[in-house]
This record gives structure tokens, C-alpha cells and sequence, in this order.
């Protein structure tokens, strides 16, 4: 297996972007991306979208990208895996790199979900729950999450100040990040007075929807030493995993087997353990989503994630940060896109070119991309070579 | 790069499958697939669908299918290029193999197209074009494909005979296929005087809307020489390519650059060239499709494809026979099944066991895939190791 090195990365702004189409978006990402290369050399191309044709009545996705990036002819697949395609893709073209198939990959994440009214868009979104046993009874994505999160409060304890704690900690995050949807710091009372939309999810609870694309170009680590603009990024380890899609199928739904997989695969493929880690950007589709991720990752035990978000394990000056981005909660969630911009800010922190929220230090960056309610997630393990 | 082989096949019969699911589908398919082989070990799965979304109102599908499978927790990954979906989830796997990332991989193609009205299938279709260039505007793939059937005959003198013998072939070869959709002999007359769809093409010149699956089990080279069962059929090339979505902004809209970038990037990766090639699985989704993949294999020089058929070069006993299987057009096309079809078809006669329609002494197959109307297309050179 060769060695993988990511030498560019590039993201919309995300929002609701009505002035961009979804190639629209899926371009600017790839040129920002070729631009903080040096080189718009690309072989093939993936790219991570969950619903395309739910959202914009467009399949052949990864085809229709490569036309309107110049029509080199170039190999081209789209992958999807729910809210992980974007992860996905990465591991794709990690493989198409590795293997000696491809020697420039561009792997890209995208989606463009405000050209539906909020009905359809919930309908897209809630395809990625099990469509015969959960999406068709009418429960929606906010519901399942509103679940583990009562579980978790009934099961440890949990309480409602600090599932909010996780919003206001990302906001405060993403409050630094210009890519940001929305960059507003928020307090605790702000949360818990915001709209209840499945108890005891409100508002402030719920990631966004949200347009948007984000790219990263891999290739050989031998190739990338050729780059000598910016530090080189590797990727260590990747890991990815699945469970039952529906929550009811779970021996234990408040442990995420695909997650836990994941993140131990990339682990133990990168050689580290989670000490290693200097920052993580984790799958925060939901505040409850960020604390089972923190108890799969084993920085806390079970149960006990939600009084270390209120300790400050978790802030951009903790023992472990997570989510310095803002993460899904206040940079938004194009959903095909999330798991790919993870990466860009993994990068973005490695080469210490974070700005005001940059984590001192960072030599290793872990990422953790979800799908549905952790039916699939995918992981990624990043050193910086400096 | 590690070298791969073909351990195991499986399909469901193919047609308008009323009492199968989707998931049923799949699950049908891979369990065949296990049983042939003589394993039901997969470290990972990746799998071909157009559109589940669409047509099933399901995405998340890899991680769902996973589930069904016995939820081991592998990696899975859903790979969509339009009607090439299949091909390329293949080629996915295959990378995944080579690269040393998994050891056995299932790589799965599948399509449940019959559970929404005609109207809802023919738009779930059409966004494998440019949907803001040629869907939105009404045009739907008989149109696309018509205008490629009117534009040769115009150019090249092609006759409806001509066309219509695709077909006659095709069908003559399904007639012997278990799992053919339509295993119906049909002649000249039938076709030439079939409904007429969008002119020149008429129904029996048009793939059907069909439910179906198709599993390939694949792992390096090393490990098949483990299982003594079957012929070990290698997987020696790989190719594939992209070209513009819509058809009004090609060059020459004759020429299909996606499929001959992948045609020769598969035989160039084999060492081969088209001579060595002892019959072809091609992407018949209209009968013209036929014809113009055979001018980009160099078979025939262009313009001459439809007078080669008429000939018999293409036919079962012809010295080049193509779609022995019956093709999409006679098996049916569930379109996201469609290339890892062809790719069963390839080993089964690779390994000597494809009964009536078998053709002699076959060492290499060439299988080719296309998303749209040539936007993509993936190829894969089979070998049999007798």
C-alpha cells in the first residue's frame, strides 16, 4: 500500500447559498482546493453526496462534476453513505491512491439542499434511516436522535444544560471560522429557550441545512514532497464501519458500534491510540450525537461525556478539542459535504494555519463522519509531517 | 498492486420481481454468491445503485444492505455512476483488494425500479442526463438515444434492419439464459413493427424496467488459489472514463469518448489489445448503443457496425460474439445490477459454464458499462486461468 498525503483543500462557504447550484458549489470547492495545491492535476475524481436526485433531481453525479471542471475525461464515481458519503469518498480515493490506480485524486463532498421546501427535505434526509422500518412510519431524523438523547438522560443522569453546552461550545468555535453558516456565539439559556422541536431536542440542538462543497486533493506521500508550499499532510489510518440502520435493531442503542469500528480501525491502522490525538472533528448532527461519539472514542467513560463537556475537556483550550471548526452545529451540515470539510479543518489546524482558533501543537488530528443515526461512520487519522 | 480474482458469482433472475424488496433483492443475490464460491467471507461491500433514492425512497443503502447480511459491522460503500453504477462498484472493490485496504470484498449491483408508476421510473432515469440542460427540458433517454440512432443513420447510411438485428441477436441469446427478463426469441418483423417509442426506436429495440441484483465475491490472486472449486477467473484490467453529461455539448456526438477511454485504459492495464478478446458483455441499453460501443472497441471500422451485425460477427457462432448473456436488452437492465451482470455473465463463461450459449474455448472477456448516454463507462478485462 502506498503512502497517502493530502497537498490541497478547498470549501464554499457554507449556507443557504440560493446564488450556486450544486455544480456550482461542487467547482468552487475543487478550484479553492487546486489553488491552495499549486497544481490542478487530478486523475480521477470522488465525490461524497448522500441525494443528489432527492434534492435536485440529478444522478451521475461524479460524471456531471468532472464535465464542468474541464471534461478531461478522467474517472469519476460518486459515493454515498448517508451523512458519511463525504467521508466516504475520501476513503475512496485514498484506495485509488494506494493502489497505484490513480496518482492525483480529487476527493470532493457536496450537497445542495435548499432548493426543496423544508417537507421534502426532511423526506431526503429521513432516506437514510431504515426507509421500510423507521422513514415510512413517519419518524424523522430529529425524533431518532431525540431518542438517544432521553435514553442517555434517563440511562446516566444527562442533563439539559449539558446536552446544550455542546451547542454553545461549537458556536463559540465556529464564531472564528469565516466558512461558517452561522458564526454567532450562543449561551446556555439561548439553547434551552430555543424552539422545541423533538423533545428534548430544541432548535439550537439540530445542525442545519445547508448548501455547500468541500475538496481535498490526495496523492503519494513521494508526490507530495514535491509541494513544498505547505506542510504535508498524511493519512495514517482510515476506518470505517456499519450497524443495523434502524435503532430498534440494537442490542443497546446508546453504543454505536459502527462509530466505535471506525474509530478503532483508523486507530490501530495509524499505529496510535486515542492519546495520540491532539484535536478531533466529530459528527455533531445533534448535540446528544457529539457525547456518544466522546464515550466511543473511550476520552470519557460511559456516561460520563456530558459533565466533561461542562468541564472544558472538550473547548478549543481543553485537554481534548473538539469540533475547533464549529463542527456541523454552527459550520452547518451539507450533508454529503460534512465529512470532507472535517478534513479541510483537520488540515487547516495541522498546517497551524487556524487563526484565532487554532489548537497549539497539533501533530495529529482525528476525524469522525457519520451516517443516519450511526448506521455507517468513517474515520480518519491525520499527522502533519512538520 | 495486489492482483485480484473473481471467487464467486450470484444473481436473482431478473424481471418484474413483485415479491422481492429491494433489500430482499440484494440479500438474494449475495447469498447466491456465497454459495458459489464456497465462502461467506466479506471484509467489506460496495455496492452499484442508481437510485434507491428515487425508486425506493432509501439511500444509506450500502450500510442497510450490510444489515440484512448479517450486520458484521464491515465497511460499505454505495457507488452510483448512473446506468454504470454495477461496473463501477466493481471497480471500487477491486481497488479496495489491490490496495491491500480489505482482503474479500462483495461488490453487489442492484435496482428495484418497478415499485413506482412508469412516469416516476422514466424521471428517476432522466437524472442520469444533465437535468438543468436536457431533463428539465423533457428529454428523456429513448429521446437522447433516438437522436444517436438518427444522426448514424444520416451520417452512415444504418438501416432499421440493421438496428433491429441487435436486438433479433440479443434475444436469440437470452432465449438460453435462466435469468433473462424476456427470454423470448423475436425476428426482424417483431421489432420492425413493435410500438414505436421515440422515432427511429421502437419498443423492441429499448431495454426494459426491470428488478434484479448481481453479486461478484473478489479477493487477490493469492487467496483464490485456495478454492479449488471453480476455474479462478482474474481480473486483469481495469478502465474507466467520463465525457460530457449532455449530448449537445460533445464534439461529435458519434463518438462515445467515455467508453473509449475505458475500453483502452482496460485493455492497456491487461497488456491486451481488442484481438485478444473472445466475447464481449456491452451496455445494449438501446440497440444503437450497441453499434456505437463496437466502433469504439475497433471491431469495426465507425459507420460500419450495423452492416457487422447484420454479417454475424457479433453473434454467438461470429468470430467476435457480443452479449452472449442476451444482454440489458433481453435479461433485462435493473440498472444499477446491469454491469456486475455483465461481469457474471463474463465468468461463467470464462469458467465453461454457461450451458447453451457458451462460446468455445473463451480465455478473455471484455465487459463494458456506461452511465447516461455515454456520460460514463467502465470496463473490466476478465481472464480465465484454465
Amino acid at each position: 500500500m502506498r503512502d497517502v498525503a493530502i497537498i490541497g483543500i478547498g470549501m464554499t462557504r457554507f449556507g443557504e447559498l440560493w446564488d450556486a447550484s450544486l455544480r456550482d458549489l461542487a467547482v468552487e470547492a475543487a478550484v479553492e482546493c487546486f489553488k491552495d495545491a499549486g497544481t490542478d492535476r487530478y486523475d480521477s475524481i470522488t465525490i461524497g453526496c448522500m441525494s443528489s436526485g432527492l434534492f435536485t433531481g440529478q444522478e451521475h453525479l461524479a460524471s456531471l462534476i468532472s464535465d464542468y471542471l474541464g471534461n478531461k475525461g478522467n474517472p469519476a464515481t460518486r459515493v454515498e453513505s448517508a451523512c458519511a458519503s463525504g467521508g466516504m469518498a475520501v476513503r475512496t480515493a485514498f484506495m485509488e491512491v494506494a493502489s497505484g490506480m490513480s496518482d492525483y485524486v480529487l476527493a470532493l463532498g457536496v450537497e445542495k439542499m435548499t432548493d426543496v421546501g423544508i417537507g421534502a427535505a426532511t423526506y431526503a434526509l429521513a432516506t437514510a434511516s431504515d426507509q421500510d422500518q423507521e422513514a415510512f412510519h413517519g419518524i424523522t431524523f430529529p425524533g431518532l436522535y431525540a431518542m438517544l438523547a432521553r435514553a442517555h438522560m434517563d440511562r446516566f443522569g444527562t442533563t439539559r444544560e449539558q446536552l446544550a453546552q455542546v451547542a454553545v461550545k461549537n458556536h463559540f468555535n465556529g464564531s472564528m471560522n469565516p466558512h461558517a453558516q452561522f458564526p454567532t456565539k450562543i449561551d446556555l439559556e439561548t439553547v434551552m429557550n430555543s424552539t422545541m422541536i423533538a423533545d428534548p431536542l430544541r432548535l439550537l440542538d439540530c445542525s442545519p441545512i445547508t448548501d455547500g462543497a468541500a475538496a481535498v486533493l490526495i496523492t503519494t506521500a513521494e508526490e507530495a514532497r514535491k509541494f513544498k508550499n505547505k506542510p504535508v499532510v498524511t493519512i495514517r489510518g482510515v476506518g470505517s464501519g456499519t450497524d443495523t440502520i434502524a435503532l430498534h435493531h440494537r442490542k443497546n442503542m446508546l453504543e454505536l458500534g459502527a462509530v466505535q469500528k471506525a474509530i478503532h480501525r483508523a486507530l490501530d491502522m495509524a499505529g496510535i491510540t486515542i492519546k495520540d490525538i491532539d484535536l478531533a472533528e466529530v459528527h455533531d448532527c445533534f448535540t446528544i450525537a457529539e457525547l456518544l461519539v466522546m464515550e466511543e472514542m473511550g476520552i470519557v467513560k460511559r456516561g460520563e461525556s456530558g459533565a466533561a463537556v461542562m468541564s472544558g475537556l472538550t473547548a478549543l483550550d481543553g485537554d481534548f478539542p473538539i469540533n475547533p471548526s464549529g463542527g456541523l452545529k454552527s459550520k452547518g451540515h451539507p450533508v454529503g459535504a460534512s465529512g470532507v470539510a472535517q478534513i479541510y479543518e483537520a488540515v487547516t489546524q495541522l498546517r497551524g494555519d487556524a487563526g484565532k482558533r487554532q489548537i497549539a501543537k497539533a501533530r495529529w488530528a482525528l476525524t469522525q463522519n457519520m451516517g443516519g443515526s450511526g448506521g455507517s461512520s468513517v474515520c480518519h487519522a491525520l499527522q502533519s509531517n512538520n
